[in-house]
């Protein structure tokens, strides 16, 4: 093969590996929504294929795996695309655990579906809403080798842990107003608190990218941790 | 250089960074002990040295990172090395964020230090030390390319969830009996959280040790997640 034509292999390898990273990404994207849908509408069969696309986002995760250790070893990136494809590796334990929570997520509605809903659950759409950007945006930062965008979803995550917060201090209210409520209060803190985390993850994409990007000395020290 | 030569320097790398982990690991495990006999001394001197030890475990991860990266561009390993590399990669990732949580759960502590204690401690240390065993399993799995050792790690971490569930209820009772215990009760509910993603964090190493010594068809599928 000559060099020109490796070449081409390499880049279509590396196009491969964004365009399932992004696929995946999607996916995730749509857990969210739907998960969070789930719960508003109180939509039991819409949890059940949340925590089923749970088991396609962990397939998807090996897949890319396997195709950034293909790329290692066959192909023996240098500097910047060996950067990349250990990041894609990182990433998609990242994605692969948003689909986790949104399982979780899931997992709870079912359970509050048993039950007259406690409210209406006005804060955690926004949060979701809020959460799912985060998600689009680390990734999109990662695929356009974008430091500033990254840096704009760290700052973003305080948005979530606020709303976060929001949803705790009312849950409690309702606790102490009747302990019949606690079951529910209990898992709807539960739910934020995952959504929570989904925003964890982005941030943590998004340090990975700073970090990718800029070199060794941005990722703890400007954005410390 | 001869075969023999590069073959002796690749298995140098390959210890070193085993070493550097194992290093990694056992700082992180000293954090988990020391944020929480902080908590449980009153000694917010220990849980600011939790927090300055975590700019450590930063550089530390950065320098594994480096490590891995250059084993991976200049040494072509295949295979099982390929793995052990790329498993290295994924792992400090979830040591550093373990970092991140003891360095919450040091927070928490100076906040609680300024009020008088709500209770005597003692299910966190009982999680603290449950917690700390799992970490330590996970990256000895890691280590020897231990399976079993890998899967009991997954199978302990229903035990911490239980001890976080027990605190999430005690402190639901001190809430409901009295609101000035309100801030407290939901500090050290946080920490119980911190400590159940340390747990967390350990399953998922487990559960990547069980990926790379089995292969792919084992890590989601005897799991879940």
């Amino acid at each position: 093969m000559g060099k020109e034509h490796l070449s081409r292999q390499f880049d279509a390898d590396l196009d491969d590996i964004r365009m399932e990273l992004l696929e995946m990404g999607g996916t995730v994207e749509l857990m969210i929504d739907n998960s969070v849908r789930a719960l508003v509408e109180r939509d039991s069969s819409l949890a059940k294929l949340v925590i089923t696309t749970d088991f396609q986002i962990n397939r998807m995760e090996m897949e890319i795996d396997e195709k950034c250790l293909h790329l290692l070893a066959l192909r023996q990136p240098a500097a910047r695309d060996l950067r990349f494809a250990t990041l894609a590796l990182k990433i998609v334990t990242d994605l692969e655990r948003i689909g986790d929570q949104c399982a979780n997520i899931a997992k709870r509605t079912l359970e509050l579906n048993l039950e007259p809903a406690l409210k209406p659950y006005a804060d955690l759409p926004r949060m979701a809403q809020a959460v799912n950007s985060l998600v689009r945006d680390a990734l999109d930062a990662f695929v356009r080798e974008d430091p500033q965008l990254a840096a704009a979803v760290c700052a973003k995550d305080r948005f979530v842990d606020e709303l976060d917060d929001q949803v705790q201090r009312e849950m409690l209210t309702f606790m102490m107003e009747d302990s019949g409520n606690l079951g529910r209060a209990v898992r709807i803190n539960s739910v934020s608190k995952y959504l929570e985390r989904v925003a964890d993850h982005a941030t943590n994409i998004a340090e990975m990218v700073i970090f990718m990007v800029n070199g060794k000395d941005i990722r703890h020290a400007a954005l410390g941790s």
